[in-house]
């Protein structure tokens, strides 16, 4: 909160901008005062969910910059502006290269105000170079007549009206039916599309919004009608049921799960630093929190006929519509008990954070196995089939499993190790950012932390000199149901930072409630696919002078 | 296996005895030939289980023994032999001050068999300066003619006959009451008693023996009348019970399970190393497995009309009859929903191996709570209770729990914590022992590993050169079934160690079923108690030049 910072009289860490479109804005009783213009009511409501989301210094700021902006457009003619192409647009992602952003038509240069950004100057670069839409349908705080007439301020030129049409996909592209993603998303591979939000967004929400939750497709996202829609439903000892999208919502009650997805690759990048890895060089964003609601997969399987303790092992195989050149559609397993316990909650969702599910994660029905890793949540699930054996993929047969150090692509065997169900303890820091400057002072350092198998976090501890001393974070959010504590868990932490300090190895590690922790570094657990990359995140950041 | 080092013509790390009695026996086609002395009729039938349990060569070595040990018997009369005290007896422990064993009233120097032992050195020294029984009661392997046969070639005296007598218990002593214990226990506290098996026997066999298995008593002994005994089963919403042990036995059917239970404080020691903790410094024999047999706890809460899923958080709480000086018994509770599964195999145990429950382990009767910490299998068992609260016993809420390495005596909050249930995955080296110097060549590493919450282990990594480079070990004993594989995992390494290779750093840890690690060290999972110390364990040898 760099603004708060220069409210609260604290030295600026960019030199203060001359007036009035660089002068630092100073908060004042006045602007609060009774007889504001035209629009105050606007800003009367929305007043309190601002300083509830920003702390109230912003919204004063805010307004004060309001003022200023009513009088500057009174006075002024409309000026006529310069037209730019997207792509000039996208060279201006940097203060040295200045920072332009579009709404609409529009280009602005919001260089000055990056550093005045309430919510971050990280989070308003997100945007640089490219659309404001995509990122203020996220943060509602943007949804006020005030901050466009603020933004106006910064009006640099507008873009040239051939910039509407979108490029027509290549033809023969199995890749060209994918639907749009959010800019502000990081993509490890486009075809097929694997992507994670900015680390710095990832821990701002409970429940991470859809356009940013992380996208993990083996191949091209099918297009599916859901008026045709049907889902098989098999296996011996059952009936064979074919359930159209409607009657799977009406025969069966709506089951809503909140619960975090992980992908076994997340923070595989830790691992490809000790030695390279097969796989997507995710960082900390392959993991995030919805609402799903669905039919829970256990009344369906029941439905069909399906006993609640066969004896035996048995399995439930999902296959999804997402299917090779060869056909070969994607598929992976769960235990049976997992999947006819009424404790498991797995769900045929068909919605997340209460809309239909987007395209990228399974329109129109996934499955949602809380507690299990990401690759057994099958999407665009086309067939649900009880089966003796695990599902004969690829997928759940050669891949998705963990190996020791030592074993390399001449020695695996997949057959000797067992396939990732649930996931181990886990955590990562969010803020600050590995390289950040941070001043001296309070240091707030965020994050999150979740484990597989309902176990809930129980601690978070934070060290501020790589592991030699530490501290207990606070920890957000209800108390889950033990064994059912299927959501993250963000934690938050602030501690005093002496200037001086010079480097902090900042590093953090979760306990769950059966008390696994994570282990110290990651070469031990090193594998040749890079999953399970859960030891102490390690963010190292430098204090300013 | 030291003979059969001598055997396949090796050095031998210790000096060749002088024949007859001091020769190193060699073993010979001639020894299996027909036309054995009498008693050849026991050999051949112990041969195959010999020749299973230690290698063909120690048998064979064992028969040319035994055939020069009747040869010696036939031309030598009957000596008279000095008299010793057990007190004298027990100042031969060690080689340099002879070792000496009692069997019966017989007095034995055995110094110069304690190489050729064809268990080991270490398994034979374990008897040093006290009687045999306890330890070949465990073995069964003795329980052959050959055997006595061979120890009385080393007889060296008798015991005086005042040493039959027992000491009597001093009045007054809350703890008189106690039961004897097997000799070869380490007793980490007399009163109460805490003792643990060797660490060189602990994983000698999957299912510890009763005698052998550790002891971690809170309070004295109670002694129990099982004719008068009663259960008291009760709470909110069902039948208050009063179950005598045949009506146990009687009315519910007999379930069996094989299950590993751990004191939270197993391998206190290492911890202890790291910064002073509070609590019985337990080795790494806190921990045992034992097939437990008793009426499922799901079927006594069923019968007494408790549901199977109640709304809300309930517990089971257990009191034992073993109290406080204050009358105050010791309690612990267990989540409802671990109760009342069927997967979750809780017992009210009155078989431990295949014998009534030894008075140590809770005679009459004992819960067993497969995958939880050893705290909650309360022994001596007077009453169990439904309740919408967790015991309020000091041991489930102001003991048996987990805190971070800041927290200290003057800060810490036992409310702020939960009360350990399931605990982290754990291993443990049993061979060699620290300090030990192996001999070049072949070095077997072996070795427990478990997780709690019924999470089998998938694999064990073990590292010679202190955790830079990993070999998998094998894993012994067959599958469990997924979500329940309540028992340890016994793992053995073979791996080449150079002449000159100087000191090892041997280490071991191991993963579960979810995945899950065991950390690097200890310092970061440092905590004020002493508990759930699972960090790699780390043992320390040297290779004999």
């Amino acid at each position: 909160m760099l603004l708060l910072r220069a409210v609260a009289g604290r030295r600026l860490p960019v030199p203060l901008p001359p007036p009035p479109r660089r002068s630092c804005p100073r908060a004042g009783a006045a602007s609060l005062a009774p007889g504001s213009p035209p629009g105050a009511g606007g800003r009367g409501r929305a007043a309190p969910v601002l300083a509830a989301l920003l702390g109230l210094g912003a919204v004063l700021a805010y307004g004060e910059r309001r003022r200023r902006a009513a009088q500057a457009t009174q006075a002024a003619p409309a000026p006529r502006y310069p037209l730019y192409t997207r792509e000039e647009v996208g060279r201006h992602r940097s203060p040295p290269d200045r920072v332009w952003v579009t709404h609409g038509t529009e280009v602005f240069d919001v260089t000055d105000f990056v550093e005045l950004h309430p919510g971050g100057a990280d989070k308003i670069l997100l945007a640089a170079g490219g659309a404001l839409e995509p990122f203020w349908a996220l943060y509602a705080v943007h949804h006020q007549p005030h901050v466009l007439e603020l933004l106006r301020e910064y009006k640099v030129g507008e873009l040239s009206p051939e910039e509407a049409a979108v490029p027509a996909p290549a033809a023969g592209d199995p890749f060209a039916g994918d639907p749009p993603r959010h800019p502000g998303l990081r993509v490890n591979s486009q075809k097929p599309f694997n992507a994670e939000p900015p680390p710095e967004l990832l821990a701002e929400r409970f429940l991470t919004p859809n356009e940013l939750f992380f996208t993990r497709n083996h191949l091209p996202v099918p297009a599916v009608d859901a008026e045709t829609y049907r889902l098989r439903v098999e296996g011996p000892g059952g009936r064979e049921l074919s359930l159209s999208l409607e009657e799977l919502r009406s025969r069966f009650p709506k089951h809503e799960v909140t619960a975090t997805l992980q992908c076994a690759g997340n923070r595989r990048a830790d691992m490809s630093r000790v030695r390279p890895v097969k796989g997507l060089d995710w960082d900390i964003g392959a993991i995030g929190t919805a609402r799903w609601g669905g039919a829970r997969l256990r009344d369906v399987l029941l439905h069909a006929g399906f006993g609640e303790r066969p004896e035996g092992e048995w399995h439930v195989c999902f296959e999804g519509l997402d299917a090779d050149v060869g056909g070969a559609p994607y598929g992976a397993s769960i235990p049976y008990g997992k999947a006819v316990s009424p404790e498991g909650d797995v769900l045929l969702a068909y919605e997340m954070n209460g809309a239909a599910l987007p395209r990228d994660h399974g329109f129109p029905l996934r499955a949602v196995v809380p507690g299990v890793v990401g690759a057994r949540n099958v999407k665009w699930l086309r067939r649900v089939a009880v089966s003796p054996a695990e599902s004969p993929s690829h997928w759940q047969q050669s891949d998705y499993k963990g190996f020791a150090p030592c074993v390399d692509w001449d020695t695996v065997d997949y057959s000797a190790a067992p396939a990732i169900q649930e996931l181990p303890v886990q955590s990562a820091i969010t803020q600050p950012r590995p390289g950040a400057a941070v001043p001296p002072g309070e240091l707030t350092v965020k994050g999150y932390a979740w484990s597989g198998g309902g176990r809930g976090v129980v601690r978070v501890d934070v060290s501020l000199d790589g592991g030699r001393s530490w501290r207990v974070a606070r920890l957000a959010g209800e108390r889950q149901e033990p064994g059912r504590a299927w959501a993250w868990t963000l934690w938050e932490l602030q501690a005093p930072v002496a200037a001086g300090a010079g480097e902090l190895e900042i590093v953090c590690k979760a306990v769950d409630s059966s008390y696994n922790v994570q282990p110290d570094t990651v070469a031990p657990i090193w594998n040749l696919r890079g999953v399970l990359s859960n030891a102490w995140h390690r963010v190292r950041v430098s204090v300013r002078p």
